[in-house]
């Protein structure tokens, strides 16, 4: 989706090289922008990192590179990237200590939500959270300790997933809680995918020309939310306290009935922690459908006449048209819904089933460019009142935008 | 709501009398039918069962009675009620023996949702239930055992308020949970307030005059659900597994991310039962506004400025709004919107703002109407494609017609 150069641009302007990395618990996955222009100059991952052989794969416009070995921890994983990248055939640096910064698509940052230089506080914030985050906080914290402890100078920027969530009004971000758990630790509806649903939301208003559209984001993938957007900004999103709330993801819950609990700790002997760990390691479409996360496997098991998967796509669907409601009377009517991420931009059927039989709403979808649409596109009928779009997402971009911003705040 | 009459009814048709309780765990209150016209014949009550002094109180009539006594327990509680239901002189029963049965509005029978005469099986499904309604469960079953044993002939009914939503298809009703757990501990969203919004069903097609219709019954009070109706059958509703889950309640959550559990129990040192009772005893309403959890002292220092009282009529109203929105896309559409309970009924400024704003979908209400109305009416603009309706709900009647059917299987 996003275009990759293959040759190193020229610098008419001085070029600004942003290293945006997506962590996993034993995984380091990276773009490297030039943010004077924002080209892609290079994209790479290192994975098993922790194993006795890591694979570190770098791939600069036509040139691809993969290595195996020893990469102990994320710092040393950023380590032999720089290697690849300064190679000094077919690399797009001289130095290393060319690069920027780092940033991040942090996720949860708790009392912290926006973008900021990564500090002691900052990591205390994310620690703070994470009870909330397990899956998420506690690797981003030790991975970017061991960067900071490897490149002591290079800029670490978090930019929070909640950002973009900020604007949402407090009637649709607090939770009917005690106020001392609200306001003590920070429990409110957060929200996730920010980096996404801005992208959308400033893509949009260049696509309709006006930056005051109601339009309504729907991200749709491994993990899925919707976020309203109104002059540009969220106003509303399915994603809770923590991303496991919201919309069935592959295999975590979505929204789940907490005073369910006890019976199932009664039943089970599972204690809460184990409880909560299979809710978000065994539910979602591999819960409901008992064979895949992954929709497409669900789909051609429900082709088959597999009752299970069948149900999964019904749920998921179900639930993806309950919280769409939502958002229409929120904003009191949609300009615009967009479809994004793997699901919303290759998954017709899902994409046709969401927009199906809302005709008296002047939501009409065109079935046949619906089915047929590559890229970014609109599929709706000349009847619709509301402009239906796939729009492929590009998160890096968003965050390598913020991280610049973090360098050179205004 | 429901007339009642000042003289015992003429029985040209033979009376079927059913008494129908609601029961707290220290009070008893009912109402008795003559079914074979429906007529209410009386109401009473008793309050603080277990007390060394409890308060029996009936109206029959014009004529209103109050003892003191001890009532040690439900089964005692019934027993005085018909000791004043058979007074000599105010009476309306010759003798106690003319009561056909007890109607009981139950909660939870987990894997048994219907009507059914109150058996061993019955009371064990709705123990199996008590880790998911600890506050209804136990002390509806204790009642139960306590009149079982001191009425051995009188047959007890329990209409358990999921019986209406048995109809919602599985895609609305299943959360993407392992399936082992949906099926084993019968974890799925059962919906509650079965019997208020049968009721609205019920009426809404007799004053449209068609059985066909897409209808969203708002039931708004002390607790509230909202329910999509087509063809007179449920097809969705917002409480789940528990009556603690959907809107926020006068003094309950509502919706709530599990995930943030680990988080409060890790800061305050609670168990997960504590932290749920206080979920369900201090959050709502109450827990929004720091004040009271009745919304007449909430608008009362909303409007003197109170900002946290103000949060919790925005967070209520934004609530109804996003259930309300996913069932108007559920249903493609709604012919009419019905408010009903103690809030529905009464509170113009909430149907006011939960109607607002729905101009492109067809939903406008009529201020002047909504501000001046009372009892059974519209309240839509004429230019509105949605009829706006408030109708009082009747549950007893509903659970009294559900008993005589037990009584009498088809």
């Amino acid at each position: 989706m996003q275009r990759m150069e293959s040759v190193p641009p020229t610098h008419d302007e001085p070029a600004v090289l942003v290293l945006v990395a997506n962590l996993g618990s034993t995984s380091f996955k990276y773009r490297l922008y030039d943010m004077s222009n924002e080209r892609c100059l290079a994209r790479g991952a290192v994975e098993r990192i922790g194993d006795a052989e890591s694979r570190c794969m770098v791939s600069i416009g036509d040139w691809a590179d993969e290595r195996i070995m020893s990469v102990p921890d994320h710092g040393v994983a950023v380590e032999a990237c720089l290697d690849q990248l300064t190679d000094p055939e077919h690399g797009v640096l001289k130095d290393a200590s060319e690069v920027a910064a780092i940033g991040f698509k942090a996720v949860h940052g708790g009392r912290l939500s926006g973008v900021f230089r990564v500090t002691a506080e900052v990591l205390e914030a994310m620690a703070e959270m994470n009870a909330a985050a397990p899956a998420h906080n506690p690797p981003y914290i030790a991975a970017m300790k061991a960067m900071q402890q490897r490149f002591a100078d290079l800029p670490l920027v978090a930019a929070f997933e909640t950002d973009f969530h900020q604007s949402i009004p407090a009637a649709r971000k607090e939770y009917a809680i005690p106020r001392d758990w609200a306001n003590e630790f920070h429990i409110r509806k957060w929200g996730f995918h920010g980096a996404s649903h801005r992208y959308i939301a400033t893509r949009t208003a260049e696509l309709l020309g006006r930056d005051d559209a109601r339009v309504i984001s729907c991200h749709l993938g491994g993990s899925s939310s919707l976020t309203a957007i109104h002059h540009g900004k969220s106003v509303m999103t399915t994603m809770g306290m923590t991303p496991q709330t919201g919309l069935p993801q592959n295999n975590r819950v979505g929204d789940f009935d907490p005073f369910a609990l006890p019976l199932i700790i009664e039943r089970t002997g599972l204690t809460l922690a184990q409880t909560l760990t299979r809710l978000a390691s065994e539910g979602g479409l591999l819960g409901l459908s008992g064979r895949s996360g992954d929709i497409r496997d669900v789909e051609q098991a429900a082709e088959q006449g597999d009752a299970g998967s069948q149900l999964a796509l019904d749920v998921f669907v179900e639930e993806i048209r309950r919280h769409l409601g939502g958002m229409l009377v929120a904003l009191g009517g949609a300009d615009a819904i967009v479809f994004a991420g793997g699901i919303g931009e290759n998954d017709a059927m899902i994409r046709g089933r969401v927009c199906a039989g809302l005709e008296e709403f002047g939501i009409v979808a065109d079935s046949a460019a619906n089915e047929s649409l590559k890229g970014e596109t609109t599929f709706h009928a000349p009847s619709s009142r509301t402009a239906l779009w796939v729009i492929p997402t590009n998160e890096e971009i968003i965050v390598a935008r913020q991280t610049v911003s973090a360098l050179h705040p205004a």
